[in-house]
């Protein structure tokens, strides 16, 4: 499990230990099923969740391990090196906790031991530990996706010191990501100048760019962290995007053109360039979106940095270029 | 649980019933520990991650059950409707599956049964159940927060027209919300034409306070859906948020300040007026963004749909209301 290491620090609190439970029954090779069974009369479960009991040997290395419903339905007399089978799947308490949940995925398993270098037996992630971590980790994606960079405390837990911290690096960031924006429109200052009624469409065109590159990058983010998106498929996903886009982008620039000529009453030629703005810019964000997550993520980097704040502050500075370029192809301005 | 139906269709695949499976143990209650245990030797487990017997009446009315654990340390005589106890939760195929997560972690149960009107027992929710639940809520929560209409299906498998739907519906409401934006800077026209240097700072002020606003309606949204902030906490919430905005404007203002005059050299007014707006921009947004949230779900509808592209279109109209404002005041535009 490759870790990422962007904007943030505490990687620790992300490892399997901080989920798994040392209550456990371990038990040892040669003792009989009618012993197991007599032992688990005597001292119970530890925990009620677990539905596995584990056979180690004398120095606590795990050997396999069997289900209750495989004891209970086992021949008195079977000892339980026979009884066991390996198990489908180890982790290690310093593996990332995601580990754990995609690990339960692959073999079926809802429970899974965790073992040393040595393989000796540290303890269990159980059901209710793996629905811990799909919560912590489903709220970390949320909060890279809205640039806060992730705490693990629950938000009135968390002093508004600590907020601030966690918010104020991004946004600082995104303010002198945003000063190319600014240059490209001083750039154009005298085609504004010339066609102020231009102006008034700027945040149309730059929201209408940031929320396409958001709906794919948020898509295509969320599909890399399920797994349903493969690093083979990044064809596939451009090619679909620029099908959405180019759709998309038409029938926006359809309605645009249509609101602002028969039903405005406007100019007819700012409303070419920015319907024809528009069909270009969401194309354009529809593809970084996509494609920035993946780049971002073969850099090593979590695709979810790569979301919407970012995605808007880039598509902001393309849309403006395109804006500026067609008007001054359209309007000789 | 409260449902929502803004903006989309298809509430059947959010049902318990999806997420239920029918195979189960289901013993009478006058049957004794031993006779069940033999029943299990015979027939075994219908699934691996069952840990619960349930048991029913003639008419299939479920009556209590006892996990394996509890068979198992028994004594052998015990009548299973000795043994047996009340369920902790109760599901039913109709409710949202949501609730199945809710009610396992407010029981502290990972296996639910699930029954109809009559309490005729129908299947049960397991972890693994629970762990599907939980990824799907959690892909929704971002789809809606990047102004996409959920659907189930991985993206891979969803075409390309129904991805189109999917996203245009948004896009086309939120491009039509932008123009009030537009119609702000038409009525500050002259004040732009006077001052073309303030053109330049709209795409950095409009971008920051979107952040701002992302931010803390992320944060708020996915609070609310994890419940660790209630219905009671508002007060709170806003308070913090408050002060977070306060400490991250003044940061920005100051940072934006120095990088406008002492490094920059610009127009010290020009400086004045976008670092002011800074800081009103993005306490208003922080304040916004934790209350439209709130607002959403008191109406019924689920908070998610709040999130970025909503406040960024609503934020980037305060925050040019209030930079034309300012400029008025301090340049006399």
């Amino acid at each position: 499990m490759k870790k990422y290491s962007v904007f943030e620090t505490g990687k620790d609190r992300e490892r399997v230990e901080t989920v798994m439970s040392r209550e456990l029954l371990a038990l040892s090779p040669r003792m009989r099923a009618r012993e197991a069974l007599a032992r688990l009369r005597q001292v119970g479960m530890p925990r009620e969740f677990l539905a596995n009991c584990y056979v180690v040997d004398e120095e606590g290395v795990l050997l396999g391990l069997f289900t209750l419903r495989e004891l209970v339905v086992a021949p008195e007399n079977r000892r339980l090196d026979q009884l066991m089978s390996a198990p489908a799947g180890l982790l290690r308490p310093e593996d990332d906790r995601e580990r754990a949940v995609l690990l339960m995925e692959e073999t079926g398993r809802t429970e899974l031991p965790v073992v040393d270098g040595g393989g000796r037996l540290l303890g269990t992630v159980t059901a209710d530990g793996a629905m811990e971590v799909l919560r912590a980790e489903a709220t970390e994606d949320m909060e890279r996706m809205a640039a806060i960079r992730p705490s693990e405390r629950p938000y009135l837990q968390t002093g508004v010191w600590d907020l601030y911290r966690s918010r104020v690096v991004w946004l600082l960031f995104l303010m002198i990501s945003a000063t190319f924006t600014g240059a490209i429109i001083t750039h154009y200052e005298a085609a504004l100048a010339a066609q102020v009624a231009l102006t008034a469409f700027i945040p149309m065109l730059m929201d209408t760019g940031g929320n396409c590159g958001s709906q794919s990058s948020v898509t295509v983010i969320r599909g890399l962290s399920l797994g349903e998106i493969g690093a083979g498929d990044w064809l596939k996903v451009g090619w679909k995007e620029l099908q959405v886009g180019l759709l998309c982008g038409v029938t926006l620039a359809a309605v645009n053109l249509l609101r602002l000529t028969v039903l405005g009453g406007g100019d007819v030629g700012v409303a070419l360039v920015v319907s024809l703005t528009l069909l270009v810019t969401v194309v354009l964000s529809k593809l970084l979106g996509c494609i920035l997550p993946v780049v971002a993520s073969s850099f090593g980097l979590d695709p979810a940095v790569m979301a919407s704040p970012l995605i808007t502050t880039i598509s902001d500075a393309l849309s403006l270029v395109v804006y500026f370029r067609i008007a001054a192809l359209l309007l000789a301005v």
